[in-house]
């Protein structure tokens, strides 16, 4: 069970697709930290969460790729967490306090953000249970700066933030394209980095990770902005969306232990094809990890 | 000439492109079916004949891929069915009747849906002229359930009801990536499903085919929902609009007979690029088939 | 309690402001009806019920005009009926069973259409357990049409149904600036209508009404578009919001026993505007009657 | 009958509700003139003839306020103007030849534009018939400049250009609320000017004109971007759409001879309230003149 | 001249209408405070400034109904400040520094928000100089809590702390038709309350402010969302645009010491009518005060 | 320096990431040419030279594809043309007047239209520098037609203008699908053409082009509607972004001496996808060429 005091952090609105009420029995649990206060273009993706879940029930809960169906499996959605809007000390806090308390329990994490700040709390909460974590993370930027604007907690340095937990040769970026020379050249030394790579280094980078526990942060923006408009940096010249749903399925074996999917930002979105694309995507990890 | 009775279920508001007046010369006649009271999602594809004409002024007449021009065929715009909204059993007794019409004068139908169900009547017609029938299907969705919400006719049972029509072995489905586990188990006894596959089984379809009459319907979700954002339910992961618009040109030495583009949704389009691509479709098929 | 199987028939995605879980005391009854399949225009009502409590978030539960709080009062939002998309008799015949069953248990219902035909269902529900019952709609169109494109069962036929349930002068419409010659012929023999009228005629209902039981059902439409763009037949020229708030503040002295909101059109809205007014007059409905 | 070299300058894309195609007895013609290139800020007001008519399916035919109905009246479509895309001066030629052609039969002409500019060869073929012609323009803005970015063409300065035809005290400015001092200065000297006002300066103005032979030109953003955001240079502050319609209800018993609709811009409209309005504009107007 | 530190905080991306480089001789300075994460409902209030701006070019400088020009007056555009993203603390010391270093040469500043709880510094500011600083506030929302989520420095919060600020009876609170009960009872004690009231009590508070130095803090949410759906958090009932405009006409023979605009959220736009609005309200902002 | 004449004829409203005001060390001017009045479907490709600089600031200056910096090159922002509206011929001699100025000082102009009619003049001016200039155009329209609508000055044929001016052969037409068969048969005899081609073609382009001085002309709708769907005439079944990224480095050893961009239209866009690429596409553009 979650703690009383997690539990309060905690509100359901709406629910992923036909998530189990069943917390004992599930071993993989949603949860949704709809923060984007140091989005440094456009915010909104706190408003993910609850699309990403509206917009679930257009999907199958089959999956022809996998050959899987979700109603075969037990999994919980945990409601997204209250968090105080401004307060990006206090909002980080509690996402690794929620995320510690659920990993206590055994569950796997599938988050949904949120801007990409988020992954930070996360991967702590995680680090302390998978000192050798591996964190594969795709994405159109690096995210190294040391800091945005002054600020060390940015969604434009978290990737940076996590280096300094995971230590180097342990996060393997894969699909940027933009960054600044010192990004570049902090890769160089402290990361892997697959520049404008995805689906072709996937045999590389599952053998540099071999068995280490994995968490797999994902930002929408590593898809050319045609397959996913909403989000709050596009950059142009990305992969397309089968790309990335071969990608998911293909690192099925490595040793999956958490994932999380930010930067969805609805109010750019049309369609709603970005949250409906975030739906299936989550359901991909949900049936694969 | 259409029958004063079928005549009088149609009205004609706009026209595509440059088509003729004279339907005795005419082989090819463009029909709009505005149904889509059975859309389990986002309706709305009603109001696609009317846009995908209107937009069709941005388009040449002539083809670059097919060095053809609609100026040195005759084709004729019969303009849109009278339906009484919300009445489904009618509505689909008078497609048929006026596709039935439209056949035993000779010409082929180039439909304009509406949702997916408005082939059912459509190839009923056909079927009556044809009765060794081959269905080309182009569609993310398998559309193969018994029944949808109790409804057995429904957009999302359109193909189990036409395999119940035209027999097993004569559907072919193209671009599938979302069912349920029940309708693979259904295709795999009952049609020939190419899950995710377009382009790539051109050659394997028209083998299997051979010189069977074909009746081809394009549901515009089998493109990626970036290709094609307006649309009721679209599904992540398909093919671009190139490959679309080649298989349409690789098809065209099969002996077709009839052709419908269904599921096209103006209101979730943007900058109007899936009328506009929709347009493009009903121009290469006319002067292909 | 709700009977088991009416019970059946709803689900809950999710919840208007703080509704509470508590049936027994709760003496309102929030209900979601989403169908939209008779719309004559462009559909997409049944997404109503759905967003309009998304966004109730953005409203304090508090009203300053009413001075009363939805924290200080039992109501259960029953979440949405699931209907069978396009099948126009069975879903009526749903939407009346469920409005029956929980009259039965002696609560009043709040209904988020959905389009206007839905108010035909639960007024028959009303009706038998109040004979003497007094219709106010407030509404662009009147909605008298003997049967629309043949149907007799359409969101423009819905007002003629109602008169001949509840019978000659026990109709009273306001806010009608659209119609037939042939309706405007009919009303002035079967109900009392105030064109282009609202607030200024609250007084002169109330007197003609006196103490019938009363069901208010508000057509969103009756707002001018710009105050509320997301409907299917916007209708320039109406009332604005503030107008038509005064206007429900002053019905309360009514004895109101139903209530429904219909033609919200969310695919057709922007910046939600209409949704959250929409919410909001849930919330002063709830509070007032 | 049109001339035939009238009648060629002309195409038919689509009519305006269920205009007759009877000319003869036709004494109202509906003319597109879908010129925008002079716009200043958002161009796209060439879209608006083909909206209006597309949406005019919305409304009834029978109008509540004038208890009149168009089945009762013939006018006829005419379709629109095929101008030569940035070719300023043709295409006011052009225009002026059609609508001088169409005054020859004795028809009134109801124009939809197209930007502002379109009324100056309007009121310059009417002048040729009209003499003592009256102009009265319901507009945001004075459009009175002698030039804009050096053009005397344009159509900021059209109003302007009309006082050089119809001469002193002939032009009738409601609602202005935009204008350079030279402007005003302009007006209080040339033309009778109402800043900011409507409907309540409805009967001065109609005691000013008398008897005189009126053109009426209504540049929708006369009205606040509130009723009308589909339009090129919205401008805060203006009158609400009821208000207009009974502005236009009010001049009924004046000598209308000739009516324009300009400046309506679909492409910044949403949920086409706009376009709808203008349509039970024009609704109104071939009831009214 | 600003001082040299101050002037490192600001960068000019764009500017207002023609703003002059001349500092020395502008009594007025226009300032864009782009923070907005502070938001409880929809962020994106950063874009306001750069948009305003944008759009102004679309207005005359020429007021009619001031019969004033901006040509004839000096006025700065000092930019935006640049702020560490996410950094609330930090954000509000800039701003006051900001604010403090441009009234210390004796300007008055008109900023562009921005959240409302931009003002909070601004007010401080100004205090610091005005020690008897009347304020008044017009927007949907009390805006009195004393925390939210548990964040004091929230813009839910803001005129509970500019109360603790300038001291009970001082603020002077219009339009507001959202709070709770509590800030109701807490406005009853400590501010000067007209709950949906604004034009109308434009006497009564100029009456009771006198000869004090006025601060005026405009939420464009005091309007109806009709008339500006471009907001975070759109209140249903409220003021149309021609009424906000005389109301600030009228309050020019107050003694205006400093104006802000807060709360305009592009993202949340259509066809720019938010945007445009508030470039109208700068402009005659700037004439009158 | 720019003549003062010219100096004139310029504003700056924003500008383009961190360009330099140092105009003696610039080698690059950026200009906007903000003219859309031919275009024969959508205008408001106008405003795209502002929304490029705009939304310039979510890209990096450094590109990782071309490891360069921005930074570290000088690039002057001239600013926009102001244009007479509406006036064709004075607009283009203006562009032509500009372009020669900025020429004769030693510079590289990279233009930013407007719609394709501005090559016209830049191509002009250059080729008084540069006598055997070759001109690449990458489009999705072969923009050969002799006249449009009788318009010879129109965006639908000034390829054709151009290769009067350029002579044979010098054109080398890329990625086209839509023409027609004249436009088709024109190319065959003077120009080089490559229908639906582009990146596969680009080593034989650069060996039938060698040494010569290359003007690079980009319609942004020469990729797919999915990657720029903020254009004028979108036409389907083009190439991805990061084709075309590919194509501007392949293209860089050769001695590329002008650029243009030009049909972004952001009011057709969404997310600003299409001006963000129109960015990135400029700044890639000004560090390789």
């Amino acid at each position: 069970m979650l703690s009383l005091r997690t539990a309060a952090y905690l509100e359901k609105k709406n629910k992923f697709l036909g998530a189990s009420s069943d917390w004992e029995n599930s071993k993989q649990v949603i949860l949704g930290a709809p923060m984007d206060y140091t989005a440094s273009f456009r915010p909104g993706s706190r408003f993910a969460p609850y699309r990403i879940r509206e917009v679930s029930e257009v999907l199958e809960e089959y999956s022809i790729s996998l050959n899987n169906c979700l109603d075969d499996i037990d999994y919980y959605d945990a409601g997204d967490i209250i968090l105080p809007f401004g307060n990006v000390e206090k909002s980080l806090a509690l996402i690794e306090e929620v995320a510690h308390d659920i990993l206590s329990d055994g569950k796997k994490v599938f988050t949904l953000g949120g801007d990409h700040l988020i992954s930070l709390p996360l991967i702590k909460a995680y680090h302390f249970f998978y000192n050798d974590l591996a964190v594969i993370q795709m994405d159109a930027h690096a995210d190294l700066r040391f800091d945005y604007m002054g600020q060390t907690m940015s969604h434009a340095c978290v990737m940076r933030r996590v280096t300094e937990i995971v230590g180097d040769g342990s996060l393997f970026q894969l699909g940027v394209r933009s960054g600044t020379a010192e990004e570049m050249a902090y890769a160089a030394e402290h990361s892997f980095i697959f520049p404008d790579q995805l689906l072709e280094v996937a045999g590389q980078v599952k053998k540099l990770i071999g068995r280490r526990p994995v968490y797999i942060t994902l930002d929408i923006d590593v898809l050319d902005p045609a397959f996913a408009p909403g989000t709050g940096t596009p950059e142009a010249g990305g992969a397309d969306s089968r790309q990335l749903l071969q990608m998911l399925h293909k690192l099925a074996d490595l040793h999956i232990v958490g994932f999380d999917l930010v930067e969805v930002c609805p109010a750019h979105d049309h369609s709603d094809i970005t949250s409906i694309l975030g739906a299936k995507i989550l359901r991909e990890a949900l049936l694969a990890y």
